[in-house]
């Protein structure tokens, strides 16, 4: 609620886009939304020109070409860009609709072979990135999980969206969509609204993710809105808990769910994880594995799903020292941030050095600053645009009570600004709940070189006198005596020693009992202590994987003229690293001689551990190229001689000539990244005469 | 049945450790139960001297010490090997029960840290293994399947085990289980059993698998079996659907599973992955993920698990052209296989030629052994055992109905001989069953170079004179002759000749009805056909990951003597390819150049993608050396110099001393198998003054 008045105070006529805005950044990750287990708050004002800017000054790789999202600043521009780039993965197979002979289920994707390959190498460079260079405990837990696990941490009661019904067919909707899509459907519709009805509606939208659902029931009343299908009447809007529950074993008794997230399997064997860290803080562990949210609808196609892959960091520290010792690395990278002050005072997201933003608060503290930066680099070495990528601070509102920073990576694709990372400073919550419903301590400690003396509060219940006083209650009076916090007790104290008595309040009991001198004692005693022991924080970076390879999807995606300026070719240019296969191996011509040499080259590049393609078809080589740049293979070796053969590079179409002994050890490294194209070209002669797929006399041989 | 009295007639007083294996084989993996959907068929007669031989050929890795299991000849000595085998590996966070601090839950475990780094080790081999240098389509589909699939593929109706209930607790158990329990008891503890007796409960425990809930529930009752821990009623018999049930979207209308197998995913796919792969068979498709099964009762720890990763591989062809390009590449090879008929006639398994095996039938066709040579290169180089690693052949009642044939891949462990890995062939049936269900054809098409005439019989129904007769059941009768085999047709055919009439049993309608001369013409009529449409056959292979692994703890681990001859020290001795960490780093001493050193090692380390750590601890070497060995990681590196260092082999405990700027690129070299640890001793000098834990001065520095 805290930033109402600033939004609206945005909202103009022109700011309609931000409904656009706001119904994108409604895609929350399921990672966030998991974790802050309410409905996402998606206030933030969106500036056309950011889009805009964003795309203008975009830097295409080296001879690339010019950007392809040029038309994106228009709505449908990006509804056209986002079509294409849709229609080549579904029919290159990088995903495909699950279960399509059966008529598919909605929210249920599989990834076809070039999508499971950029998945996979997606998944190997952050295990590279995070886990091996960061050292982390990795760990692989069960999807089915039981109840009591999912009842401590909140979601039993919690991970819920509301949902109304059609009163006669039983459709379920989820109530906020509804009344979002009425919202926007007359503000798009009906140009000659009143200005106040603008912003009223504009106001509904703006805060529909606080509303309760006595709220939520009441506008969808006022605003008479009916099922979309059939017109019927709609029930209140209820709580629908996301999760896709069953049974574990035979008897039906015992109540299990698949997991939300991955987290919880990592919090309930801290103890574990601890002890196998030496006793010793920080350190991280992390998990990758698949999350499960039973939707209510999905929508927006592969960005909402009922199953994805979650990569989950839980980094525990001291909540004392929150320093980190590489955080120095990361310092200098500068890059686009949001801060909570920018959003709420309207402006957009600025550049930002990363040490100053720690240095000056805006980042809460080094450690959470560190994962910043290094989620930065996760994400732009995958490919992902500079410039459509920013780390957005939550608002106050966002936040859970308990949370002492939140950031989420956002990345700007055709459905607008998309959450994929989130990155948050959880403090010590989901330890102490786990603790708490296990009665497992799940604390660290401190040892001190020299013990320190302290002076400690220390409540004595007398249980003869408690017993006296109020019998059979006797247990809930002393239990709740002894769970004082140092406050109350000292007022306690302080009350007992004026009065001879005072009055308190158990909750077990309900109601309020008088507690007298002789029943208690409450005294500062001093103490040696050897050790602090403590709840950790935990500071928590959660991806969304299935989210990120979209929008690389999306920003690696573009268009080029074919052989005629009619025909559009579509071109993946992913970086090698993810590219899902590095390299083909084509014969130009059907011969035997040239076949043996494209297999001879297959081998080496397989014992190099190299992905590639050999195709020894008679189609046209020009056709060959076009359909591997189309699932972005980076590298296209052509075999017209029996010594050397050439290798093109996708987005340049430019090409060399290599002798066939080191083929595979240029792609190799090509493809690792310790060479660049520049480089290969820089030692080997350009191959002018080769076949080009434009001038090819073999064309269509 | 057909085996059972080749079984009897071995089952011999010395023959009672049979049981051992009828329990370690009913440890059925999976994979297979999944696919064959039934109980598995564990009728294997198991000899002593199987395991004896087996560990007395057994060849040490050079350098590493004999072989460690040297008592697992006995049930007792095997039990203590796999208590050492399993305290150690949860001790070091191998493997961890899931939900441990609220009291788990059976059959759930976490892969801790170097479990989870071991799996992703072996699941990248078999990426390598099979996907890349196969050119296999790797897809990746959700676990959340929807009822009508489960239904096509058989699973809704059959993969289920039989249970009983306690009928005062409502305790569930598997029938087989107490049946089983109860006769193993009898056998045990009563050794003046009457031969006939010990033959009869002989009898029942080889022939539990293949018992009906009516006989299961006959013998139970004969032996007054009750509920073990209350010695209450049991109810009869009754199958338990074993796969987790769910609910897909709010609704509660739309069932759903959590799928047992990968396998499903694939087949639904067949008709995209077909068209990806160019219309051309043969092809292969893989997956790796997880599989659920609701166990009624998990037993044996990390065997049965009710949650599992499977890594399978439907590998599509010509029925009539199973022949395998590359089955040369391991036609070679020489291996224990266990036959059919070696099984009938009580003889044991025996090494064969896989190229033999394949020629003399006793293998049903090439690309079936190709995958069986494939599976055995996969399992040895991961480290299993030779000797303990056995094809077997199942038995004609264990396999379905459809399938041509299948092999198990069977390792030796402690429980016994474990299926891991389940090849078969499964002819055209899963396909053909989502073609039936869901209407669309899962075909593939043999375009031939010139049109073919063929010979076709075409049953031509006449729907007047169908109408006229049989009115309302026209459609029953007209779809009956329709779906007439070849034969059925040329009987009918026939009997119209010579009678004018056939008698003709429509099943629909549950009734024989005449057909007479007018209802239906049947011809052969000549046709010019431009391709053959036919179902693909498929041969599986499917793995256990779980079970590959815990078979691989079992054979890589020892125990060495310590310092003194009392203290035994485990040793994982993995082959670097699975080892959970490559490399440790060590300075000798607390030293501050040393670390610097350590550090710059270590970092080289993390370049070159090599999993590694760093402890700067002050511990003794000797010790850390130990905690290291515990964990399978091969070298150490120990920084005792600031130019040079020594890097130590975990199984032979020798050292080489190297350059500092040479240790990244020789760890590299040793740990991807270009180089062996004789190849490193040859390069570099030794280092005997270097520190060894034994003689080590610093040792307690």
């Amino acid at each position: 609620m805290i930033i109402e008045s600033p939004i609206e105070k945005n909202l103009s006529s022109s700011m309609r886009i931000s409904i656009t805005t706001s119904l994108a950044s409604a895609l929350h990750s399921s990672a966030k939304t998991t974790r802050s287990l309410s409905r996402p708050k998606t206030l933030i004002p969106f500036s056309l020109s950011t889009m805009a800017a964003a795309t203008a000054t975009e830097t295409p790789a080296p001879g690339a070409p010019a950007a392809p999202a040029a038309n994106a600043a228009t709505a449908a521009g990006r509804e056209a860009f986002r079509q294409s780039v849709v229609n080549t993965l579904e029919r290159r197979l990088f995903y495909i609709p699950s279960f399509k002979i059966y008529r598919g289920v909605a929210g249920l994707y599989d990834y076809g072979p070039p999508g499971c390959a950029v998945k996979s190498n997606v998944l190997s460079f952050w295990r590279q990135h995070f886990v091996l260079e960061e050292g982390m405990l990795e760990v692989d837990c069960p999807c089915v999980t039981p109840e009591v696990v999912l009842k401590a941490s909140g979601h039993v009661d919690k991970f819920t969206d509301l949902m109304v019904k059609d009163e006669k067919t039983g459709t379920c909707y989820r109530a906020d969509h509804l009344l979002k899509d009425f919202c926007k459907d007359k503000l798009d519709k009906e140009p000659n609204l009143a200005p106040e009805k603008v912003a009223e509606l504009n106001h509904v939208i703006a805060t529909l993710d606080d509303m309760s659902a006595e709220q939520l029931g009441a506008k969808i009343k006022e605003y008479g809105i009916t099922a979309p299908e059939t017109k019927n009447q709609l029930s209140d809007p209820y709580p629908f808990n996301l999760m896709f529950q069953t049974s574990i074993g035979p008897t039906g008794l015992s109540t299990g769910y698949m997991r939300p997230e991955t987290a919880q399997g990592i919090f309930v064997n801290f103890k574990d994880l601890y002890y196998y860290n030496g006793n010793k803080l920080p350190f991280a562990a992390a998990q990758i594995g698949q999350a499960f949210r039973n939707e209510i609808s999905p929508r927006q196609g592969l960005l909402r799903v009922r199953e994805f892959t979650l990569a989950e960091i839980e980094h525990f520290v001291d909540p004392e020292d929150k320093s980190h010792p590489k955080f120095s690395d990361v310092a200098d990278l500068k890059f686009l941030m949001f801060p909570r002050e920018e959003q709420l005072t309207g402006k957009s997201s600025t550049t930002l050095r990363l040490g100053d933003a720690v240095a000056n608060g805006t980042i809460n503290n080094e450690t959470l600053g560190y994962f910043i930066g290094r989620v930065y680099l996760f994400l732009t070495r995958l490919g992902i645009e500079k410039d459509r990528l920013r780390f957005r601070q939550h608002l106050p509102n966002e936040m859970a009570h308990y949370a002492a920073d939140c950031w989420d990576a956002e990345i700007e694709c055709s459905y607008g600004w998309i959450e994929c990372v989130g990155i948050a400073d959880r403090s010590a919550y989901d330890l102490k709940a786990h603790t708490e419903k296990s009665g497992v301590a799940l604390v660290a400690a401190e040892k001190f070189a020299e013990p320190r003396e302290v002076e400690k509060l220390v409540i004595t219940p007398s249980k003869k006198d408690l017993g006296l006083a109020f019998k059979g209650n006797q247990k809930m009076v002393l239990e709740a005596l002894e769970a004082m916090s140092e406050a109350e007790a000292l007022e306690m104290k302080s009350k007992l020693e004026s009065n001879g008595e005072a009055e308190f309040q158990v909750c077990t009991l309900n109601k309020t009992v008088t507690i007298t001198n002789k029943m208690v004692s409450i005294n500062k005693e001093k103490k040696k202590e050897h050790q602090r022991v403590f709840t950790p924080s935990v500071i928590e970076p959660s991806f969304g994987i299935g989210r990120i390879i979209y929008c690389l999807y999306e920003h690696c995606f573009y268009t080029r003229a074919g052989k005629t300026e009619d025909e559009q070719l579509n071109v993946f240019g992913f970086p090698p690293l993810v590219a899902p296969i590095k390299c083909t191996v084509f014969p130009l011509v059907k011969n035997e001689q040239f076949d043996t040499v494209a297999r001879a080259i297959s081998k080496e590049l397989t014992a190099s551990g190299i992905s590639h393609i050999i195709d020894v078809t008679g189609t046209s080589i020009g056709k060959r190229y076009a359909r591997t740049d189309e699932i972005g293979v980076p590298l296209a070796v052509t075999v017209d001689s029996t010594t050397t053969v050439t290798i093109r590079e996708r987005d340049s179409k430019s090409q060399v000539r290599v002798k066939i002994a080191e083929v595979a050890s240029t792609v190799k490294r090509l493809v690792e990244g310790q060479s660049t194209w520049g480089d290969i070209q820089w030692d080997y002669p350009a191959a002018h005469g080769s076949p080009e797929e434009e001038n090819n006399p073999e064309e269509n041989a």
